[in-house]
């Protein structure tokens, strides 16, 4: 019974399509389906070569070229397109097989998506895939959510086609139901933040400095030959090296500066807002993103005061520059330890018991954030059981050694920002936060009052238990409450 | 047909009651409903001498007191319970009459309920009522949505119990279906990052200045008879003036540093996510309320390293203190700037057409953000017709000079907290923003060349129109995409 197709891709754009070559690359049959048949004719005219394709125009014959039980991937725009695919090829299944979504979902979504399916019998496996067109053919982070039972049968499948680091693959089981997609969505929100801390750093360089690009992609490339070392510094050392043809003129500079964005940074803010869990660096990430898009109010500001920047001495300027070098690692510490914490308080509230070290694991390669740096974080949470795990990735002995080095310049650097009217909102966050928690006292305690003066709100006290209100507009006696 | 009185309350818990109360005292004769009549009759009992109620107990009858159109206010618990009153009185209203929410609803179930109530011939009016208990019995800022219909209907009832301030009353129509929530809920968000920037304050005066309790709330109240002058300021010089009566130690540090939160800052942030408005003013206080309860992750940073702080010269503490009143007042002009951009942007997506300088004028009495600076924002904003409106408040003439002058002092404020150690997270967002609004250019270029770089999401360029793609993986040439 069933087809010879160990699994099969439908939706067949750039992403599907490459998916469907590293599957059939590694030895795997693979049945292929799109709406337009055409472009399945062209993968099969163009990478036929790649291995073992089954084609098929109508859903019927793809689904009846799978091997059972039968995978199919959903490589589709999330959204209704995903629904349409699903309703499309449920009815075509039998109980154990499985749905397997490849794209940026909410994890909302897949959540409804899979207590949907799994009524029917069926396994939906929302998958949360980084690393963009060249990842999914040469090998991505791979974050499948869903039933322990759907990933033994998919988990090897997905760990042949994944990228290696050491010898491990980078996928793992995340968790059930919409677990991959939460930590996928997480992992896009550091992405975005790690992106701002860098153009911070970046800015400075240029702003306070005086560093040319090229002076700074070489400061990067240093950079990334030491504990910085990652995907996104290489590329901004790759693109600040680069010349635009046209113009002659620094590829940086010819570049419109309103950056873009897709949903997901937003809904990472939005998320750790439902958990409560603050997340300063992603959302100022978000901000700055949208901030460089208001045209109008840019226009307005334009002529707003700042400061007068001095020139700095050449030897300021490369002390300055090894200053920011402290400032980035210790706000990306910041930022990796907001996502970890939104992980935990997603994974607690949604009952997954994601395991935080295996998380580190699998983004140490083939996805945006991919850097030495993840290894760290695993061996922070690593090898720990829940108990034993820091409570903050902040808490670690390696990640607090780095922080008490690097505190002095960090501080430094965020306050010549301030001073010299550099924006560095996402740098200054970090080191809020982290002055914040290590904070004895909170003026927290004067927002608590307030907000028992005006709206009776009551508050806690820090000697006894209980709740209390004042009696602001009587007598100011205390009563329990 | 019809009963006698003029509006009727369902929902007899402090806010209802005080409202209902407010609205006796101003000559209506007022029906009152409660799910338990015990309520009802103890409001009687005890306030029946503020006019003239007509207590009712079931549904049926509460209706049959009301005068046409009937008007009835709902003040239950926003969510689900609010659904249900709705879907007990629909039933036994004509064409015409009027449902008003004055809960703290979000926006959209706002405009879904008026939507389905709309299609029934009923008017439902979502609105929003600051300033808390005393406000509601003695005069609160009244922001209510719906149709202008509804509004000819409602207003002068409404009008007649708001806060006046100028002999002008704290009441507008503010647009249709959701409009009146929606301020509602920025209203809120701006309290937050108002409170926290008080906060953050009082803070560096302590730790900075080395100031006791007493001495902040001296310095306080000298602020409040300036530029400053407002509730939030009045109330915290009272606050820190308080002495506990327990232990005979200053209030405030008695009181555990855990700041508590309802959901309406929450749901601005989120809400200015969904518009692409920064917020970042906001959702730092969000994210310092939800920090200072993460009292695991805060004991487990305790030890983290910190600056040692000097004691300061009593003649640099005063002159320090002078520099905090400024970074203040600066800081609260961005993060008033960011809620009325919210506030604009929510209006052009819902088409909703909101007057930002009637907001202005109905906040500057009865509601928790009540100041002297409302006026100047309703100044900004007052006369000019849509197309002269500032884009940014930051961008008026007058907030534009005030800026400048402080602009010296807010930078060395920041800066000094991010150097000694204090976390001010709202003020350094709000000069953060204020420089990145004003920037020539913006880092963004580089995020969005990186953009390109690893997901060919193609940019723009300074020089020409189109979007264009680099062949990063190839020769690097340019393409238009």
């Amino acid at each position: 019974m069933g087809g010879r197709a160990d699994i099969g891709v439908t939706g067949l754009a750039v992403m599907g399509r490459n998916l469907a070559r590293n599957l059939a690359r590694h030895g795997h049959t693979v049945a292929l389906h799109n709406r337009t048949a055409e472009r399945t004719r062209r993968l099969i005219e163009e990478y036929g070569r790649d291995g073992a394709f089954v084609p098929a125009e109508r859903p019927e014959e793809f689904v009846a070229a799978l091997r059972r039980p039968r995978k199919i991937m959903i490589m589709v725009t999330a959204g209704p397109p995903t629904d349409a695919v699903i309703d499309a090829f449920a009815p075509l299944l039998d109980p154990g097989d499985l749905l397997v979504d490849g794209g940026n979902a909410h994890f909302h979504d897949t959540r409804r998506r899979e207590a949907a399916l799994r009524e029917r019998g069926l396994h939906f496996v929302g998958c949360g895939i980084s690393g963009g067109e060249e990842g999914a053919l040469h090998g991505p982070s791979i974050m499948p959510g869903g039933s322990a039972e759907s990933y033994r049968e998919l988990g090897p499948l997905l760990e042949s086609i994944a990228a290696r680091v050491d010898g491990e693959p980078c996928c793992t089981h995340i968790g059930p139901d919409g677990a991959g997609h939460f930590v996928k969505m997480v992992h896009n929100g550091i992405e975005y933040a790690d992106m701002q801390l860098i153009a911070e750093a970046y800015d400075l360089l240029r702003k306070v400095a005086g560093y040319p690009p090229e002076r700074v992609a070489e400061t990067f490339a240093a950079w990334n030959r030491g504990r910085l070392d990652s995907y996104l510094i290489e590329i901004t050392a790759e693109v600040l090296r680069h010349t635009d043809a046209a113009t002659g003129r620094p590829f940086v500079d010819v570049v419109a500066d309103r950056a873009e964005q897709k949903g997901t940074g937003r809904w990472t803010v939005q998320s750790a807002l439902d958990l409560g869990v603050p997340v300063s660096g992603i959302a100022e990430a978000v901000f700055a993103r949208s901030l460089s898009g208001h045209t109008t109010l840019r226009e307005a500001s334009r002529d707003l005061p700042g400061p007068v920047r001095p020139e700095l001495h050449p030897d300021d300027a490369h002390r300055f520059a090894d200053q920011v070098e402290q400032a980035l690692y210790a706000s990306k510490i910041v930022a990796y330890a907001q996502g970890w914490d939104q992980i935990r308080a997603g994974s607690d509230a949604y009952g997954w018991d994601i395991d935080p070290a295996a998380v580190a694991t699998i983004w140490r390669g083939g996805c945006i954030i991919r850097a030495r740096f993840l290894d760290d974080i695993r061996k922070a949470y690593g090898g720990a059981d829940r108990a034993g795990r820091p409570a903050t990735l902040l808490a670690d002995e390696g990640f607090r050694t780095a922080l008490a080095d690097a505190q002095r310049d960090w501080r430094h650097v965020v306050g010549t920002a301030a001073e010299l009217g550099v924006p560095a909102p996402g740098s200054a966050a970090a080191l809020a936060y982290y002055d914040a928690l290590r904070a004895e006292r909170l003026p927290a305690a004067l927002i608590q009052a307030q907000r028992d003066y005006f709206g009776a709100h009551t508050y806690r006290r820090t000697d006894r238990p209980g709740t209390f209100h004042t009696l602001w507009g009587e007598d100011r006696t205390e009563r329990p409450a």
